[in-house]
């Protein structure tokens, strides 16, 4: 059993056309109207390929291929959204992935015991509307659904509301249903399968994640005739955090990391000392314990920093999610199909969240990782090469069916 | 000769709902909507107080009160644009105290030798296109008209196009003419007359100006699997930039004062790592060679800031003012006339650049300041008691009368 490997560039390069940036990278916010027209092109194609399709209250595409017996699905899934200016392999290539392996049983006329339904998930980057994740999250019963709704974006609108203008608000609950197991197979996004000369990973759980939001106070004031004496300076503060934020890892060791990823300055011209800062700030582990001291870290030296400038502040952390092993059974069939494979891989965590995350609530969960090209991923550069994302391909259509069953 | 204090007051309040924000401030940015609103009812009040007003080619207008003579005017100006969400003071009442001043010449059926213009500049606050000042710039022949005209906002609209927008792309030329004076009444911006309790502060001149951008290219990458060792973060190198701005006016003593009042982070999202973060840097010192030994140190830190993170970056010096001594006669008419009106007064430099800087070139020129509470501006708490007011906008009225010479 092998996927078609340039079937799969096919369609890849067809998808990647929607939503396309000058410098060959993918700009395809959640719920916009490229979202819509990727969304579109599988929906087509997932038809084409026979699946019965649904879509659920948060705007999930589920994709199903009938097994032999009325038993939970062996779902396959990730998302079609990317970050502004992203690349064309996160997301895009996990949904591109599933829709080959299930076209590639339907060559062999292969039938499975269990269904195999690909999924498609809403929002996963959370690059417009937050938190991330927030459709997996709902079907999860982590996130209520009624909160997912009226996530805004940063213009004030709604979720739903956008979810209705591109006709995905479907009629499905978006609630767990039983799985036989979740497999998402996506790019690493950090560098170690490419340093070690690797093709697949194995990926054994997702680290710990923690959001945190920053807002400081200060007085805005005209850039020329206030004296420094009398100064308080938001973005002072602000770059006072950001260092401070840069130096938590190296205080605590381990894997940890921390960014400040995004930092929104006012009234924000030349001549005007800033009012008010707001900022994130992103710190993930492997051990929940190491977040449990790096959190009143950043409280600490949110608190001196402030306090040095004479500024107030808002410091929330928002959103937390612990670290997230994946099933043991599953785990060891993706290990046992990365080497049927042929390929070269070996067991790691996650250090970013996927969909995956909340699926482990649901059901028995794994992923399968493919290099990325200087561990890059969130821009334009990103880039897994053909022969790696054959062998990560091949790895989840022979975990998929060793979970379905072959009948 | 006193100007009629409840009339002044009853103007501010007509012009300052034009652009008001919630918050008793005013957003009436140069060229907008808003703008073309204040202009249009100043020149309503202009026309009704018998002016001849014309509009020169960057939208300059001007109010011609006729002298006995045809010799140069005493011209008294200032702007009505503002910045976001800026206050009712910065501008307008100068503008308004000008206005103000020839009605009441008007009530006294007073002649004067030279003619009395009242000026209104366009776009001087830089906060739409930059640089500030850009059309007294033009007039005063520094800056080219071209360029003045090509000068786009931030979201790629240009000065001209605006300018014809609105309806104040005029036929005059602008260019420098013949004046008996220039006076420009202004709030100080600053704290120091409300903290030695004065009313009118009479302007020597304008502290030297210099404006950088600073552009700083890092890796854009996920900021969950990228560990910390790999990272080229723009903002971590941007805030260690902040910071060093900060330090220098500690390092070289002094009046000089530093500000990044501008800062723009890319892609800007919770999960990237910041590829690109531009950002201002405004340094203003009444002595030119405090300038001069600050830029080579603002040379140094972004060096070595970029240096520590491996990032790359453009600096660019791209305007520099110089000191601007006002012209000693007027200076002295100030003195006299604010001694007149019965202020407590003192002598005093601008930390901002005005019109006047630009007019200084021109032809003879002053300036009237009045106390800014608690020393602010630029924002919406900006504020300055009628009392002084009054004191302000006499003074500029007996300057402008002493300089035109009454008949």
């Amino acid at each position: 059993m092998r996927i078609d490997r340039k079937r799969l560039e096919q369609s890849m390069e067809e998808l990647g056309r929607i939503g396309e940036t000058p410098r060959g990278g993918l700009t395809r916010l959640a719920l916009t109207d490229e979202d819509k027209r990727g969304r579109d092109w599988m929906v087509a194609r997932m038809r084409e390929a026979g699946l019965r399709v649904t879509i659920d209250r948060m705007g999930n595409i589920f994709g199903e291929r009938p097994g032999a017996a009325a038993l939970p699905p062996v779902m396959m899934g990730s998302h079609v959204d990317s970050v502004p200016t992203g690349g064309k392999y996160d997301g895009q290539l996990g949904v591109l992935s599933g829709l080959e392996a299930i076209r590639a049983l339907d060559d062999q006329k292969v039938r499975t015991r269990h269904p195999v339904t690909l999924a498609i998930f809403t929002n996963e980057e959370g690059a417009r509307f937050q938190p991330a994740m927030i459709a997996s999250g709902v079907m999860a019963g982590k996130i209520a659904l009624e909160d997912a709704y009226n996530a805004r974006d940063k213009d004030g609108i709604r979720l739903v509301d956008e979810l209705e203008r591109i006709g995905y608000l479907g009629p499905e609950p978006c609630v767990a249903r039983p799985i036989r197991a979740y497999l998402e197979l996506h790019i690493e996004q950090g560098p170690r399968l490419e340093e070690e000369g690797l093709s697949v990973g194995v990926v054994e759980g997702i680290v710990a994640i923690s959001w945190s939001r920053l807002a400081i106070h200060g007085v805005q004031d005209h850039a020329g005739p206030t004296p420094m004496r009398i100064r308080h300076d938001a973005l002072v503060a602000a770059a006072d955090v950001v260092a401070g934020v840069r130096r938590i890892p190296r205080e605590l060791g381990g894997d940890l990391v921390t960014t400040v990823g995004n930092l929104t300055v006012s009234p924000n011209i030349v001549n005007a000392i800033p009012g008010k800062v707001t900022l994130s700030i992103d710190m993930r582990d492997p051990r929940d314990e190491t977040l449990d001291r790096a959190l009143p870290r950043l409280d600490w030296l949110v608190r001196d920093a402030c306090k040095r400038e004479g500024v107030s502040y808002e410091l929330e952390h928002y959103w937390r999610v612990p670290y997230t092993p994946f099933d043991r059974e599953v785990v060891a069939a993706v290990e046992r199909a990365a080497k049927a494979s042929g390929a070269r891989y070996r067991r790691l965590l996650s250090g970013a969240g996927h969909d995956a995350q909340y699926m482990a609530a649901i059901g028995p969960t794994g992923m399968i990782f493919v290099p990325s090209r200087g561990g890059r991923s969130h821009c334009e550069e990103e880039f897994t090469r053909l022969d790696d994302i054959e062998y990560g391909a091949n790895t989840l259509l022979l975990a998929a069916l060793d979970l379905a069953g072959r009948v």
